[in-house]
């Protein structure tokens, strides 16, 4: 046959994995009754009653929005008020000492592809500790960056301080550029949250390689599930990056899919932090031209949610209630599955927050197969098993531990 | 200062013309009233009490859509039901006899990206008529494309089949693949349609060259304007792509902005024909991985608005009747400003339909900032003026040709 699309092309021809699943784990319920499936596949929020959940503040700020104000183009790089207040939000009362700027974007994905592509020139390594949600990898590549990984924990199950500077030292063997990805706090897909003195130290790796003028240093944090891993405190190591040198930028993938439930929206924002006012202007405009050869604009009204629920302190503090309790929920999950693993021995990664648990172990895939058989859906990767401690309610939280331990035995033997 | 940005970034600095007229405009309207100023500056549909037009039909289904169709992820294709009903709409009874397949992307600037840097390889060619959107060129040229233009009209103000030709043997010289891009029907900015007579005229020539198998040639139509600029009729020409080679793709962007007044809701689509099914098969992946790596999914509440509108019998008809309603305006508008145009000689490219009319003249710019001073705020290109029949209600449609034409002569003597 002629090929018509481009020879360099790295077609990415399997099935979603996620989506699969899903859609199996769908008609499990439609055969058997939700009683009797547990379906621990995608990564959004259900509540008790198994609904999936869309927060009351959001979607009904959207309901009473103007029409124009949802029909209309925001400007290229979202609207001023966007701007703002997504800064607001996502730093709080935990802003460095630095000049600050933010550019509107199509979901987290944009943003850390508008990264990636702004501060890496082709061939530089974007790297990142080996538990890592899957995208990054095609996002890196696809753009012809080196993608690499490195173990994410030490022995004793902190972060893996002497891994990671084996991989930024690699990564700038003969290149000049360097994006780091922290998937922090709350990574997807273990829960892991990186703890401010392991901050300091990879602040302090940095540092001694910026001392060398050539290189340029992208820290870039995904901060998908930061809402959902603390209670503002776990926002506090924003404050380490003031007065870096202006080789050091600092990059945040902000996103409102997990933290509005506004998964649909698709709306995000790049975030820049630097203490040299041109190397944020130029990010600026990087990101408008980036955007405008990309999508154009944003979606104004998922904007103007943002800007509503950041700034009207009724409603404000109205969202904040929502959110609160779906991440005591979570935790709630959490520590049941976490207590019950303990208990049984199933081997699970620390968890500090967020939307999922991994267990650890050997052949995931065909755990997970055999899992299924039992009606118990759930996503292998290399290393494990992604639990959705966000789609699966407590009375499954605290049974799922144990089918999970049973069939790794039957396979594993 | 240290460049952090990557060292082949071609930063476009300008602020965005469009926009900054716009606001000048504002400005004009707040300090000398409504009835002084003429705004022919954005690209969105006013109506004859230069109100902002959002559809009732658009915006109400969205009202009414439950929240957790608007929350949710779509699939990273976009919902089966959306791919079926965007070809729906998009051809109506026009089908060509071909596989037709389509993918959701981020507005029509999404597709026109995708399919640009889906069938080009690094250093190949877009082709395009020297009256087009700005933007096609930085996609193209920050994507490491050449971007080549031709003059679109010849002498008798028909399509300029001899420098279309030229323009595509350029483009095959010692390269394999190109994509021809034609913004029609109701071209942006001038509003001329490609008529029928010249559309077998281009397909003749491309099929000379794809005689030859190791060419691939992408046609990409911008269906931006499509519903503007007939009651049907205008999709009569996407017939003509039924039983090419397989190694001619015709492709197309299609949007929602204009044609469902949902501009802020960034939603559109890649469509692809080809007799090959394999084609399909491979731009089906293509453009999944490709959303995958730029922005995961599309607009969920958007895709479900378009179905609604497409297969709801009565919502069909009265979108059908809103979209009509406007169509008509259009007309009217553009109409007096022809007519008037003709009476005073004001010198302006062939209208068929779609947001714009253009007038010819030299010094644009200068034309363009000398008419601010009398409150007329209308977009500057390189050969003459853009005309916003979308934004500017009839009595100034009226008024607008005799300030364009002793400008002009004032400037220009």
């Amino acid at each position: 046959m002629t090929q018509m699309i481009n020879s360099k092309f790295k077609l990415e021809k399997s099935d979603d994995l996620i989506f699969m699943t899903a859609s199996r784990a769908k008609k499990a319920i439609e055969k058997y009754g939700k009683d009797n499936v547990i379906d621990s596949t995608l990564g959004t929020l259900f509540d008790e009653n198994e609904k999936f959940v869309a927060l009351d503040t959001v979607y009904d700020t959207l309901k009473y929005m103007d029409k124009d104000l949802i029909a209309s183009y925001a400007p290229i790089s979202g609207t001023n008020e966007f701007i703002q207040s997504v800064i607001k939000i996502c730093f709080e009362e935990h802003k460095p000492d630095a000049y600050i700027s933010a550019s509107a974007t199509i979901g987290g994905t944009g943003a850390i592809r508008n990264i990636i592509l702004t501060y890496t020139d082709e061939d530089d390594y974007v790297i990142c500790p080996n538990w890592y949600w899957p995208p990054y990898k095609p996002i890196t590549t696809e753009n012809n960056r080196n993608f690499l990984t490195y173990e994410l924990l030490d022995t004793n199950y902190k972060f893996n301080i002497e891994e990671f500077e084996k991989a930024l030292d690699k990564s700038l063997e003969n290149r000049q550029r360097v994006v780091a990805i922290f998937n922090t706090p709350a990574n997807n897909p273990t829960g892991f949250s990186i703890d401010d003195d392991s901050w300091d130290k990879i602040l302090e790796i940095i540092k001694e390689k910026a001392k060398d003028d050539t290189n340029k240093i992208t820290i870039l944090i995904d901060a998908a599930y930061m809402e959902f891993a603390g209670n503002g405190e776990q926002k506090k190591f924003l404050e380490k990056f003031s007065n870096l040198k202006e080789n050091i930028l600092v990059t945040i993938a902000y996103s409102m899919s997990k933290s509005f439930t506004a998964y649909g929206l698709r709306t995000g924002a790049s975030i820049a932090i630097s203490s040299s006012k041109e190397v944020i202007e130029e990010f600026e405009y990087s990101q408008n031209t980036l955007n405008r050869c990309t999508w154009s604009n944003g979606v104004h009204s998922a904007m103007n949610v943002l800007v509503e629920l950041t700034n009207n302190k009724e409603t404000n503090k109205a969202y904040r209630k929502e959110i609160q309790e779906y991440r005591e929920l979570l935790r709630k999950r959490a520590k049941i599955f976490e207590e019950i693993s303990k208990e049984i021995g199933l081997n699970i990664l620390p968890y500090f927050g967020g939307f999922f648990i991994t267990v650890l172990c050997k052949n995931p895939k065909e755990v997970a197969k055999k899992l299924e058989d039992k009606n118990l859906f759930i996503i292998p990767n290399e290393r494990g098993l992604r639990f959705a401690v966000c789609a699966v309610k407590l009375a499954k939280c605290k049974k799922a531990p144990y089918l999970i331990k049973e069939t790794i035995d039957q396979i594993n033997g």
